[in-house]
């Protein structure tokens, strides 16, 4: 994809565009980390001066709270300092070109440019034309690694061991970017993937290439349209957000035909594992793809998806930046 | 109120919701903490490492350069790190609850959620579900306790101990978030207050709870619509902020009539004692409830309030972030 | 201009307003300051405490990447805390006056204000009425001192001393406070500058001084409108940012009748000396005031100037609180 990335190992790892160029080692070497940022988190004095004197950008050209404020606490924990960026406030409005912005940022001697934009692939363009870190912040329905990464931890947090756990991820697949880094991230750590939605939100090709497994990279990953037989046996239910532009584009006859034929309930709950953990990565639309009681019921571990999301945005940041400095 | 909220002492305090919870001791505590403040902001070097490793969260739904501000640098001098959100960049556009929002900040280890909000009671609500110390920094028409706060402060400095000084309020008594919250800070300091303004801008339950002062918590508290009546022998005068709305939804007849019989000049600032101070929260509507030569001359102390407005949310972001720690 | 500022040296220079009432030796002060800034920028860990415990408030009435990235990166590797104020979340949707909310982050105790403001002369207005130093970010068609400072630094690294060198200023000359500032600082150095541009882009009094020379300031100073006379010998061409606004207003007939006149190309790049570097402040409109290939090419110091505007603003805040405080 770009030239400073490759699956080979940690040394050319320069960016976190997808987590298909990460290999089950480097995603270990990640989650290990956080585990020890969680620890930093808990002090009564929450900092660590692993990144003092770097700088980091946030390039934001759809607005968000959770991922940004994370991966700002992230920076500011680790000692770093973070500059905001929002596409308000940038050139766009005068005509400059993305490249351009994104040429500025990287003269103010960013470490790191943390960004976020509508287009799908807008980060990789960036990775080959600066020599500045960049890190996938979400790309229009392509990608959000760091979101993956923090579900991998939550998971592995809370049912140990991914080799050969059942994970079932519902909702609207096509247009997902967590769900297409989950699938990276998933499959590399040894799970076997069931995708579920109507068939209007799954992308063709995955359904047809599931009939040629063996020329596709997911072997172990299905598509099931129907609920019941993607749940059986899951020990873990990935929900999606449904946007309400897919009633509009009428990719669904409406949000209350989804919500009963997709919406995770306490009944629907029971297709699953006892032991099943439910996620989410918000914000959810309680009352569509998620029952407001299971949202924040027993076996939810929305909460906890966001409480790691700093702790495992500073170990990408740490592996990502300390890694950049070792090479100099 | 709030379950972790009470007025016996400061053991319980977690909040800053209103002042109706503090004592009188735990307000002296703040003033008094205040004044040492004052003097570092006037090292060379304005930098304590009281609050070092803290994560303050500035969350807000209205706009303010004030409070925002005025926040955000008392939490910098005293070495925490400030992450500001507003309604813009939150995830109210993608239909997010307010409660999700504020779970997601309290996820990223914040230590102090500082929160202005037009719906009065918004701060109570998280304060009842959160376990992070929430700071209202202005809800609806309801409370403004860190402008009471700093208004007391500056009273002190100008006029002394407030028992049984009098104090007039005047002018949009009805919707001032200041004036409630000044209500309960004047009285607990032991003030005498009156309040002034067009009746259809006193609250109707004021007026008649005097008609039964021995069930009213506020004994020294008056309403008299009498501008002359009102300020006769005043050590202090609180003018209001009248929002150009008031006209629109009726409460007064034009700004230009409300200015004839309320505005604040030199002549009825004679009608208070010539040692009388004249006070505003800001920001002013010079020539409404406020001529422009006295809210610059020499009664005026409305830079004062600016000038106090750090130290004194200094004092009060470390008397509740540091007790909320001695409590663990 | 204002009671503050002297061209006397440097001993009450409390502002950066415009580069008028700055001496050479002060010029070249800043400029030897910001090489020191720039290995301080290429260090691992990019930090220094020259502005430790001080306050950088930017006060921004127009949208800006550029300018307000870099000085808040200039703040922050010099240790300084920088608060960002926006024109939105400032009162001014409440009505107060620009002099009031001034004066209010004044009392934050911000040791500098870095304020843009699309009206002339706005910077000046605070200079004269508070005791915090004032940095002129870009006001109006005023000026535009900083971007002038560094505009000066890349040519001193690129062509070296400025004495008799020969600068070409391409473009709306009428609406850009970029020439303006530059027209001070470059003939400051002792540079000859011709201004080149449509003559409905050239103030007028401009050309009538030049008939007057001896009782100009500017005595190095040139107007051609032929943009091949105006290149012939350049040591340097700055290229100014066209505005589409202008040919709404009827400047020009469009941009493109401006392109064919005025654009530098490759071929026009030509007129120059072999050895001329091309400057342009950004945000570039390619294929408009400027080809991309030349943009981009090898005559082209463009990104130089981006990377020196943090260096250069970094010694602009120490000359500037520096010297305050010394004062003191």
């Amino acid at each position: 994809m770009t030239k400073l990335l490759s699956n080979t190992g940690t040394s050319n790892l320069n960016h976190l565009l997808d987590l298909d160029t990460y290999s089950q080692r480097d995603i270990e070497q990640i989650l290990n980390s956080a585990e020890g940022m969680l620890e930093v988190l808990e002090r009564d004095i929450k900092k660590v001066p692993l990144l003092r004197g770097k700088t980091i950008i946030t390039l934001f050209f759809e607005s968000s709270t959770r991922t940004r404020v994370s991966f700002e606490q992230a920076g500011k924990v680790l000692s770093a300092d973070v500059i905001n960026v929002t596409a308000n406030d940038s050139s766009k409005s005068k005509g400059e070109s993305f490249l351009n912005t994104a040429l500025t940022l990287q003269a103010m001697k960013a470490d790191a440019i943390i960004i976020r934009h509508p287009n799908s692939g807008a980060p990789n363009f960036l990775a080959n034309r600066l020599n500045t870190c960049i890190i996938n912040a979400g790309d229009g329905a392509h990608a959000h690694p760091s979101q993956s990464l923090l579900d991998l931890f939550t998971l592995r947090k809370n049912i140990g061991d991914l080799s050969g756990k059942k994970i079932a991820i519902v909702g609207d697949i096509l247009y997902s970017r967590v769900a297409r880094s989950n699938l990276w991230g998933l499959t590399r750590m040894g799970a076997d993937l069931t995708l579920c939605g109507p068939p209007t939100l799954i992308p063709s090709d995955y359904v047809h290439k599931h009939n040629l497994q063996s020329k596709h990279p997911f072997s172990n990953v299905r598509v099931e349209p129907n609920l019941k037989k993607a749940l059986e046996n899951a020990d873990a239910i990935m929900v999606l957000r449904l946007q309400q532009e897919r009633q509009i584009a009428g990719h669904i006859p409406s949000l209350r035909e989804y919500s009963r034929y997709y919406g995770i309930n306490a009944d629907r709950l029971k297709f699953a594992k006892d032991s099943a953990i439910l996620m989410h990565p918000g914000p959810m639309n309680e009352g569509v793809e998620i029952e407001t009681d299971v949202a924040h019921g027993n076996q939810s571990v929305v909460q906890d998806q966001v409480n790691y999301g700093v702790a495992v945005r500073m170990a990408i940041l740490q592996f990502l930046i300390t890694n950049q400095a070792s090479r100099k």
